[in-house]
């Protein structure tokens, strides 16, 4: 059971809740925990669990590819408000890959536990829905990735750009906007912000009003410079 | 309008078909053609058209990933009963990004045409699902795409893409060149036809014009895939 808060919470995100009984709902909220996760933890691990639908409240949790050699490709990053049924990959048929969760920040997640919500996808089709319309929205972050990885060429292009920058100018902070990036690029300001965005994920780069700060130049040099 | 073999073949695949008022069963019947496509043809460029859902009769579509460069990943195929919403990305607001589609061989499909699908959606959470949920069947095929091209070495890849391919074909002799596996495998030709050569003197494939014949399928798959 969770406190009122986070009762509200819940309510407020998941948009079927309207389209339970109030038995359904009595019996979700019964199901539902609070849950405090601590940086570093590992959450879900391949196919060996299947926790339960997460809802994240505060922090931030990484879901990632890990081959058997050790290599970890990231997929996407889960913050406040949203959601991964990933973790309960089991209660989708369709789903029949695995992914690696661990928590990044310290995070506070409200648990939707697989026992009940199996059951509830099964009698009530608006909780079937929202399940499958959250996977298809990770389907596009990870179609995202893919296309960097498979055309490796604008993550290593805006690389080489700004350690080329940061070496013409002999300063880490570049004072330049997207903008400017994007027309000395010959791209999109879009295209450049939302890369920006995942260097910075990955702690490669810092974003500041008008400015990019090199925050780990070998780094950056090792991962896209080959 | 379609005609009552087709009509059959629909109804039998739509499994939301029951959940429709007989209007709406009209309307939808109404808003489907029955299509004959040529093998080699485009028939979905990025984001540049949003042609409805596609439901192959007979024949192959082949759905992949194309840089600007003009390299080109094969995510998946689809036979005869199989289903892409992925031509109607434009109906679904979670699908964020867009994938090319080629015919591979001459098809006959029944095209639901997004006018009136897109309206369907939004009339019945039962039809809103039903695309959610094909959506998803792809992201696990995109995903495992993804985790052979980060994870596996070339000679793995090679192995399972001959295999697989041996096994959809019902066939040990594959009428592929290198130039086709290579773009399949989002490789290069040089690459393909030395690691095939390699096979050859292991005595797992012959080679011939045009040709690869799978000599010993058990010792591939023992050899390469754990």
């Amino acid at each position: 059971m969770i406190n009122r808060e986070d009762q509200n919470f819940l309510i407020h995100t998941l948009d079927f809740w309207n389209h339970l009984t109030s038995n359904q709902q009595a019996l979700l909220l019964e199901h539902t925990t609070t849950v405090h996760y601590t940086a570093g933890q590992r959450l879900h691990r391949g196919d060996r669990d299947c926790i339960g639908v997460l809802l994240v409240k505060t922090g931030c949790l990484r879901t990632y590819l890990l081959s058997d050699k050790g290599k970890d490709v990231t997929l996407y990053r889960l913050y406040g408000g949203e959601l991964c049924v990933l973790s309960a990959s089991c209660i989708l048929k369709s789903i029949t890959f695995d992914v690696h969760m661990d928590v990044e920040e310290d995070a506070e997640v409200l648990l939707l536990h697989t026992s009940y919500f199996a059951k509830l996808m099964q009698e009530n089709i608006y909780v079937e829905n929202f399940a499958n319309k959250i996977a298809v929205e990770r389907f596009s972050d990870v179609m995202w990735v893919m296309e960097q990885m498979l055309f490796f060429s604008f993550d290593e292009r805006l690389a080489l750009f700004l350690l080329d920058e940061s070496s013409k100018t002999s300063s880490t902070t570049l004072k330049l906007t997207h903008e400017q990036i994007a027309k000395y690029m010959g791209s999109a300001r879009e295209v450049v912000s939302r890369m920006l965005k995942y260097f910075e994920q990955e702690g490669l780069v810092s974003l500041s009003r008008g400015g990019v700060t090199l925050q780990d130049k070998t780094k950056l040099r090792k991962r896209f410079l080959p």
